[in-house]
């Protein structure tokens, strides 16, 4: 597939997407992107709705270019006041450490699936692309967002997921490897099973393969060499995350900014990365930190996605407050070494070159 | 680094090294594709000592040109009589089914370590490469190696271990990513602990980047694009092994053939792989059999390397016999989709020309 394709799909000059990032990000970002020629991407994943509204003004008034919005589309969990009781009870001795009562923290901001309401939200603004993790919303919802001409892309972790996204209608899929930091995207399975997923040097062209719209690669792509190598694997384009944390239009909170310096200082392996569930329910690829290290990577105590998240909160501020980021998802991808400091257009045009 | 220094390395016209394989190649497999201009590789680890003089003298007597022997370089274990017996326990209702007593049976062909009594036997052939796996022989035994001139390659799985392989005397570093079929190569940290393992995207660039050997690709490499995507991703050379499991040189017993055929299938996901420790002890990539999916993928049951094979071996003898793999390892990479019955020395030529 010819990154041509996916700049006419998406109505971008290069076939480079800025991934979204929830609680790293926001409007100043995804302007920066999708202004030099990519697509920036604005995660609404964890936004008030106020804040969508607002964030889309931004973009709206900040270019004529495209841009695309991420919604997540799980199944909010059944309360289950066992496993939240059991994942309380994991985290005790931290609390007690801290001097903190788990029970009476209030649910912390939650993670909100796409839903009519959102749609109603957004649908004024006409955004050009709508992204999705964990699948598509519902055949009626997806129907509403097409109707007003948006280009669909959604993220399979398997060829069994791009093949089901295709057939429902997604106009893009992003293979997004092992390598990738934050959620892993996986929707068909069991939440906490990654064991089908694979490394982005055989998703990849094994997606290419299997599907017809547009795959973009997406874990691990740090500069021109791995989108030099995407292509030869069958990419139409690349998604890149991690590589965007440090630009200066990210708002990456300084202990995350500071663990991602630590792990790209020039020979330093001090910090590593791995898949874990601790911080939020679900596998997520973070830098390796205190909870992650005690009671990760993967647990069976944890509570289910996005609850988990909520009772930690409280041990999380404690902590940050102390400047310590012990119970904070450092998410990264494995490419955590390739984060720079610099522009964000800079890094799209680099990324960009990877396709000349 | 040009694929060049790797060739003038090796002494090969291509940059393509045929992976050790024990258990489903001999002599015959190495020979084609060593005289096909890459490096055709003899596994030894699983060989007793008249077999590796044997298959040596065929090597020799066929080509002029280099071949590698691959020997395994891990610590045979403690005897734990305990551990052997809860991985008894873990087994017995199988054992139970088909009528096998595991208490009786002797133990099974090991797989042994290089060691002084090797290097007597192969130093009169002077192979020309040795390539090793979890790592390298003690310094005597390995200055005994490149007395004759012999290049030593070895495998690593991390950065780290790359790092370590070069400053022990590795000539060229193998970055087994974790698409790799068959065992994990690594051996800093515990047997069983794959968690700071990456996929190739990732761990090549940063492989590359660390050392200065050249460095050889494994894990996926399935055809030209993948050896092109490997080539700007860092790699001096490939190591392709699942590509070679269905070539008529190779000697991969029926059933094993059986299951790659259906992996390779046109548009069928009915076999995937996963890595388990279920047959050996040790993580190690297999297609998905019933030992694996009811005991697996990983086990803390398990016996250690090699021991666990031992144990297992009567039940997969007999489930063998009755035309069955519930038990048989079926190593094979991620991309066993791409196996094709084809004649090495052609499978050959097709890796090389993705340096073209």
């Amino acid at each position: 597939m010819a990154p041509r394709a996916l700049c006419a799909l998406l109505g971008t000059e290069l076939p480079v997407i800025q991934a979204p990032m929830a609680g790293v990000q926001g409007h100043a970002l995804a302007l920066a992107v999708s202004r030099a020629g990519g697509l920036g991407s604005l995660p609404c994943a964890m936004l008030a709705p106020e804040a969508i509204r607002s964030e889309l003004q931004w973009l709206r008034d900040g270019t004529d270019r495209p841009f695309a919005l991420n919604f997540f589309c799980h199944r909010p969990p059944e309360p289950d006041a066992q496993r939240e009781q059991a994942w309380r009870a994991a985290l005790a001795p931290y609390a007690a450490q801290a001097g903190i009562d788990l029970e009476a923290a209030p649910p912390g901001a939650g993670r909100t699936p796409f839903s009519e309401a959102l749609c109603d939200l957004i649908e004024p603004f006409r955004p050009p692309v709508l992204s999705f993790h964990f699948g598509l919303p519902a055949p009626a919802l997806l129907a509403r967002v097409k109707a007003w001409g948006a280009v669909v892309l959604s993220s399979a972790t398997t060829v069994e997921e791009a093949l089901w996204l295709e057939a429902h209608g997604a106009d893009a899929v992003i293979a997004q490897g092992l390598e990738a930091g934050g959620h892993r995207g996986h929707f068909l399975g069991a939440d906490n099973d990654v064991s089908p997923q694979q490394g982005l040097f055989a998703l990849l062209p094994q997606v290419a393969r299997a599907v017809r719209v547009p795959v973009i690669a997406a874990g691990g792509i740090a500069g021109s060499h791995e989108v030099a190598a995407a292509r030869a694997l069958g990419a139409a384009g690349v998604q890149a995350g991690t590589a965007f944390l440090l630009c200066p239009e990210a708002t990456t909170p300084a202990l995350h900014r500071a663990a991602l310096r630590e792990a790209a200082a020039p020979g330093s392996a001090a910090r590593d990365t791995a898949l874990t569930n601790v911080f939020t329910g679900r596998p997520a690829r973070s830098l390796v930190n205190r909870l992650l290290r005690e009671r990760g990577p993967m647990s069976a105590d944890v509570a289910a996605f996005p609850v988990a998240a909520a009772v930690l909160a409280p041990l999380r501020a404690t902590a940050e407050a102390q400047g310590r980021d012990d119970f904070t998802p450092l998410w990264a991808g494995c490419r955590a070494d390739a984060c720079r400091e610099i522009p964000a257009a800079e890094l799209t045009r680099r990324l960009g070159a990877g396709w000349a």
